[in-house]
């Protein structure tokens, strides 16, 4: 059985564990970290399970818990046991959770991707918050997305904070990186509609004509998409802005639009 | 002209306006910081002037900076030239903006709000996250509502994190801070709908019966709604959920919501 006690903060388990929030270490090892009881065994059940699992050693027994340790020591992982301050300076989180897990980054290139996995996705430009990004993973899996396909220089899906916000979609979501010129030839390549909310020639986002497989695009927090990614989309909607804001929040966007398809394509 | 240059870290002014970043000072100075040259022009545009204007000292002309300088001096407010890093310090972002001012905060009882002032009002309960709050502004803005109503313990809406994330909506959304039993109390005084997402005796969010004034409630980023508070609403729904996760982000739950009751109460 692989399994170590570890008390000391300097212990360079505790130091390579620490760095994986920072995205240098994450690209570097190839690994990242997901916190919490509940996302890991989302994870366990979507068949994700973690190389090395980090315990508190003052924690009670959980079923759950069991599971884990179980399915890490059968893949041949590592199990750790830690105090809580190490625990709660691996996540940089002051009320940690009692356990987390480091996984291997999975496949994010755009060839990847089954189109026909899905009648929806969700596509996010240069998206900077990490919430923003784990918030749009999450909706992706209540709308039923085949993922989220990040273009240009998006914030990490495997930062801390976007897989904690993703209340574990970053393991039921593919997630795909590509630049807008490789994004747009693979998309071509298929059949699928690319759509994205507008003030360019755009009509009404309760009736326009959504089409399966429809690709719902959002872009960068502060400057929105590019007029040129616009004009490539094949259907541009307007949102109703009532108020003096012209724009919601993206993640929020993705979220109204999504649902939006999602309805007139069960129609 | 009320007008100070200051370049000194220990400044006494400096102190007082960074203290405005916790919210116990908040509390007891009656004051809150919002800061960028966009936010402000929204708040001077809704008729909300700052007592104190903040300025970095190397700056670019601007005319809407200067509109703000002459409002706040003919309001009888203080202008205060400071250096970037101490601008930085005061907001506590890396990259400041060039300005930030300090309001007075507004009534927030129950008994201020006009609920003929529109057919959709935003409900969150226990809501923690300052993000999330100010999302739900920036959504209120979006939908015509007429402002938030945050039940229980939540974030608080004059925090730095939640002004920023409102984009302006503070100064245009109504905030009420009510318990429980007091908005329960001044709900039913008048006409209004109750709605909430739900599992519990619910109909499809997309075909509901909306009804104007339409209050609709979102819960705690964990525990959601307490059930006591979703059997007393007049409407449960349920949106899809078509994938592991059984709930939406609350601030993203609020939205796909309110932006179903807009199109329902407009049709």
């Amino acid at each position: 059985m692989n399994r170590r006690h570890i008390t000391g903060f300097s212990n360079p388990t505790v130091k390579a564990l620490r760095a994986l929030r920072e995205k240098k270490h994450r690209k570097a090892s190839g690994r990242f970290l997901a916190e919490g009881l509940r996302l890991l065994t989302d994870a366990r059940e979507c068949g994700h399970v973690p190389e090395t699992l980090v315990l508190a050693d003052r924690r009670d027994p959980h079923p759950l818990l069991s599971a884990l340790e179980a399915a890490v020591e059968s893949g041949g992982g590592e199990v750790i046991e830690t105090t809580p301050d190490i625990l709660s300076k691996i996540t940089g989180k002051d009320n940690p959770q009692a356990v987390a897990g480091v996984f291997a980054e999975f496949d994010t290139s755009l060839g990847a991707l089954d189109r026909s996995r899905s009648d929806i996705w969700l596509v996010a430009q240069a998206l900077r918050d990490p919430g923003n990004l784990g918030t749009m993973l999450r909706t992706g899996d209540a709308i039923g997305a085949g993922g989220v396909i990040l273009i240009d220089d998006c914030a990490d899906p495997f930062s801390v904070e976007a897989v904690r916000a993703s209340m574990g979609a970053v393991f039921t979501q593919s997630i795909a990186l590509a630049r807008w010129d490789e994004f747009e030839s693979w998309l071509r390549a298929g059949t699928g509609q690319l759509v994205a909310a507008s003030l360019r020639d755009a009509q009404p986002y309760r009736s326009a004509p959504y089409a399966a497989p429809c690709f719902v695009m959002v872009g960068n927090e502060s400057r929105g998409l590019p007029e040129e990614y616009e004009m490539a989309c094949d259907l541009r909607v307007t949102i109703p802005m009532k108020g003096r804001a012209d724009s919601l929040n993206a993640a929020v966007a993705a979220a109204v639009l999504g649902y939006e398809v999602l309805a007139a394509l069960d129609a």
